[in-house]
């Protein structure tokens, strides 16, 4: 699908806010989790090479989700039933975001849109482009926990590119900053803006 | 060093307050981060190849954040002087939190230093054991972005041991789970309570 098409999808549009945190902070964090241009180059190649199983990481992850009632609870009323136009909907924008992670540049409208992301996790955004009626707010200590699974998984995905163990190593480890230093912007809402 | 001679270590004590989270919601996301017993056994074999490099470690942790004002800024006064005795105070602890990360039971004592160690990054108690006049708070986002970096340049340490490429994948990821665990819980104190 193209992303333009994707439900909810607001990357790069007028409708995002600018960032709370100027380039020099988001550099700081960058510089933190030692991400430079080789891991934006890297992300590039681990882009082509996830491109072709994009359904297939999705249907490992939601299959990991669905398999624990805490975590699908968060697609739910809150009353157990899941809300499954909703889980449909994140999917098509959550594997749009494997893309993103690997083919944008990290520039401003990447940054912006980071904090987006955030605010759609919190009683602040949560099911509103979507309409849906799960419950409002996903706990934050459940945000910083996924950092596992959603890097450890991905590096069987990259070995199915024709791709020597060192390059996989680079691509993975490109990728685990990448999560890591998301993860980190997507907490913004969640905490007093003294403590973040 | 003993760690019951390490200045404001106080592991196991009754100084220590008991968890605001009950076993069931610290054994979900133990789930979350995939962390089961078999990453208790890895890590206390990480534990006896990396006992004997805790000085390298904490050199090449302290160099990292020695080289970047930003993080060295939460060791100084806020006007860029370092608390040298602070410094030192903290790379104690970091040491044996090290081997306590590799050795100690995730048990119900653990979980409740965990949130210790969390307050101790805040305004809430920051300084407050080593009687410091440094800066009273570290930021959120460094706690997460740190993730990276102390668990990255774990795995080269890892490998001094006599073990297979295998072995040591299984003691890094269970560091890696770890990590994850302990910065998940070290983030309580940040967060208006219905939002973690």
């Amino acid at each position: 699908m193209a992303s333009d098409q994707i439900p909810g999808y607001t990357y790069g549009t007028d409708d995002i806010p600018d960032a709370p945190i100027s380039m020099d902070e988001f550099d700081r964090l960058k510089q933190t989790v030692l991400f430079d241009e080789e891991d934006e180059e890297a992300l590039r190649r681990a882009g082509d090479v996830l491109e072709e199983q994009i359904d297939d990481v999705l249907e490992l992850w939601y299959g990991f989700v669905g398999d624990h009632d805490f975590l699908l609870y968060y697609f739910t009323d809150g009353e157990g039933n899941p809300d499954e136009e909703y889980l449909e909907r994140v999917r098509e924008r959550f594997g749009q975001w494997i893309l993103d992670t690997c083919d944008a540049p990290y520039d401003e409208e990447w940054l912006n849109y980071q904090f987006e992301i955030g605010r759609r996790h919190t009683r602040e955004k949560k099911n509103q482009v979507d309409d849906a009626d799960a419950v409002d707010h996903i706990d934050m200590r459940y945000l910083v926990a996924f950092i596992y699974p959603i890097t450890a998984t991905i590096r069987d995905f990259l070995t199915a590119g024709d791709h020597t163990d060192e390059e996989v190593d680079e691509m993975y480890h490109a990728w685990f900053k990448s999560i890591v230093l998301q993860v980190t912007l997507w907490s913004y809402p969640y905490v007093p803006e003294e403590n973040w």
